[in-house]
């Protein structure tokens, strides 16, 4: 571990200049920035709290001469520790910038500043009948510059993709406080490079965005929801891509394997078949006349695949009380096993099988209960092992499991991370999947956006290699 | 105009001994590659007729040695002059390598080279019931690898979107000779930067794509055209915007202007209400069971905007023969004005009616002939101005014009390139659009993956400016 340089004596008065009361330097206030959703703990120096993309350009500039670390951080959800400050230095809090800035519905957009929560943005857009599709489950906290950071996703990418797909522009700050646009509001664009897609998910490591415009879909104003057991996870893999291949694809199919249907059961909450295996949590959306046809589909589907049973759930209450429960898995495992280990990665759907069955071999073989769902129309699993990985004999067993999941995972040509980021936690595994000259030149960018490497450091990039 | 230098007495042997019969330095043979859909020619020094990525890296490795430009090239049907040797050098045609390598419908990818025709891929994807949606109106000459350097589009996109969209991974060889992949074979990734769309829409100016892995889509069983003529632009416009609200967005939405009916009535083949001064076309696709829900929902749509007439395809045969005459518009002009200038602006949707009226009255102040027609949907227009820029007394007036053009699309939230991208044409404006704090990052990206300036040089950059 780097142990940060102590801050210049004048930093703390110049930062206060600038932000009054949003400076924080006292030690006890920056404890509530010094955590995230990964349990580890890095407090930072200090912490300022932004209110407008001025002011963000005045804090990076004022970090840049005094070179402090700058740590961008929206609500702190992330599972990766990108927001954390493992190297001390400024967290930049984006949450007190949260207007809705324009509402555009006849052009669907929206333009908002990074500390929107998700969840409100949703809330906004409502009455317009919009909505903007990543919808991470942490949507009732997660900020948009957080999603914007990480390219967050969510249940919803079969038929919507992720955060990348739905963002036509963004105003960010450099480094050294320079301001930049990319993109813009129109729903083509192609004047100069791809700016807008090399920002969304780099993690805070090359620029702060300070704003964003967001494209919108119309909201389906009817869904159905379907739930499917099957006694083989071939099979259930099979529907899968069967489902995929429809002309409209459902807005969700999730996937609950094999380790976390048992869980299920002892759980007691649902009566599920004994022999199933694999269940496929599916639904659709659409108008009134439509949703029904499209479930019809999918019932089709499903039924091609020799499911031991499939529910639908008649009323918006049922379908709800279904998804609180697929919500309430990873609480749900977390209190199982404080310090389980959730990685989240993903191959093409037609090897989902192959990755369980090689799931199961290895918990088998580790003696390490791994339990795997996630979301089954792209091939994103999150992989629980329900291990404290703080128990010192845990930790050499835990490291030689994740790395045999790992080359599994990039033998079935799939990718360490669907959602949730390297930040520091892929961070040592990231060669095994991007080829040197590659990783070469992913460092020559960020060093192009930030020679001082003051942007969040230490993510991303395993320290020590050139 | 910079000459360029002359090759290196070895090269020619040098690319001869790599390639054989491939290498290409006859002055004859070399004028195949001297020209693009721009009508402006440049004679290229050398090409090379790659047939593989290794092949491709090792002619790059040799004009990195010898300091000599290579210009990427697929059919050459692009319409801003970016696969002209406008500095001499080497033109690397990827036309040879056009293996499809892998079509895997169960993950709805294909792995293609970048010399695949458009067309062609579409076909060898027919007999598995999908396709790629990026269809630009060359489809039937351009490649692959065309389409990303640009990010082609198409009349799909409301519904489809781009050529960004639909990639999941690159193979790409930079300017030295190094290879590198970005991305996979997944649907969600987010480990490292975004490089695959840094890559998409680069104009071949930071690499050249050697495979890519496309992602595909189902093709719809059927689909249905309607025609609707409207006595007021703004009516129009507000239909388009009430179409894109739609849950299943059409496929295609194509406007044509008040000169560009005009055109039609006069070439007679088409009989439009005399008051008419737009035209919708509105093709949707599902289905059978719901493909005429969905132009049930188009014709409401309409319907509320006044249109003087809506005419409804009856058959694939009629709504072929429509598309016909919508793909006819751009040679038929070509006809009429030999050396039209072909503009190809985007303003969001709402701002549609403005934008037309504007240039009908640039129109009228310049004296100029102006034709617009395009994808109405994504208000993406192409600007027809119909004189020959190359008479010397209307170069000056075509200037002015075309700055007052720029100026109204910036001003109403566009873009000056929705589809064709920036190359030698739309450099001198990109000032316009692009400020300099960002202008300066696009350029120190440019740098950094070519510091020698020898990837297609001489485009989307003016020349002089640091």
């Amino acid at each position: 571990m780097i142990l940060p340089s102590p801050l210049p004596a004048v930093f703390p008065g110049a930062l206060a200049s600038l932000l009054g009361p949003r400076a924080i330097t006292d030690p006890v206030a920056l404890e509530a920035y010094a955590w995230d959703n990964t349990g580890l703990r890095f407090c930072p120096q200090a912490v300022a709290l932004a209110e407008s993309a001025a002011e963000v350009a005045r804090i990076m500039a004022l970090c840049h001469r005094h070179r402090v670390p700058v740590i961008p951080r929206g609500a702190g959800s992330g599972n990766v520790g990108g927001a954390l400050a493992v190297r001390g230095g400024l967290v930049l809090s984006t949450q007190r910038m949260q207007r809705i800035v324009a509402i555009r519905p006849e052009d669907r957009y929206a333009v908002v500043e990074p500390g929107v929560v998700n969840n409100d943005l949703q809330e906004a857009l409502k009455p317009h009948g919009l909505f903007w599709p990543p919808n991470p489950s942490s949507a009732r906290t997660c900020t948009v510059g957080g999603n914007l950071a990480m390219c967050a996703a969510g249940p919803n990418a079969p038929r919507y993709g992720v955060t990348r797909d739905w963002v036509l522009g963004l105003s960010a700050v450099l480094a050294d406080g320079t301001a930049i646009r990319t993109g813009g509001k129109t729903t083509k664009g192609v004047v100069g490079y791809d700016l807008t897609r090399l920002l969304i998910g780099s993690e805070g490591t090359l620029a702060v965005v300070t704003e964003a415009i967001l494209k919108l879909a119309p909201i389906p104003p009817a869904r159905r929801l379907l739930r499917a057991v099957f006694a083989s996870v071939p099979d259930s893999v099979q529907a899968i891509s069967a489902l995929m291949a429809e002309g409209t694809p459902p807005t969700a199919i999730e996937f609950l394997g094999p380790a976390t249907l048992d869980l299920l059961r002892q759980s007691g909450g649902v009566a599920l078949p004994a022999a199933g295996r694999a269940l496929l949590l599916v639904e659709t959306a659409g108008d009134d006349e439509e949703v029904d046809r499209l479930a019809a589909g999918i019932l089709r589907d499903l039924e091609r695949f020799h499911p031991l049973e499939v529910v639908r759930s008649r009323t918006e209450t049922e379908a709800a009380q279904v998804w609180e429960a697929r919500f309430a898995l990873a609480p749900a495992l977390k209190k199982l096993a404080p310090k389980r280990v959730n990685e989240d990665v993903v191959v093409p759907v037609s090897r989902l099988a192959e990755l369980i069955a090689g799931l199961e071999a290895l918990s088998t073989t580790s003696g390490l209960p791994i339990a795997n769902f996630g979301h089954g129309g792209n091939g994103n699993i999150h992989v629980n092992i329900l291990v404290d990985p703080s128990l010192p004999e845990m930790a050499r067993r835990l490291e030689d499991l994740l790395d045999k999941i790992f080359a599994l995972v990039l033998r079935l040509e799939g990718t360490l991370s669907g959602e949730h980021g390297v930040g520091i936690q892929k961070m040592p595994y990231i060669h095994n999947e991007v080829d040197p000259a590659t990783m070469a030149l992913q460092r020559s960018i960020k060093a192009l956006f930030d020679p001082l490497g003051l942007l969040n450091p230490g993510k991303i990039f395993p320290p020590g290699s050139v």
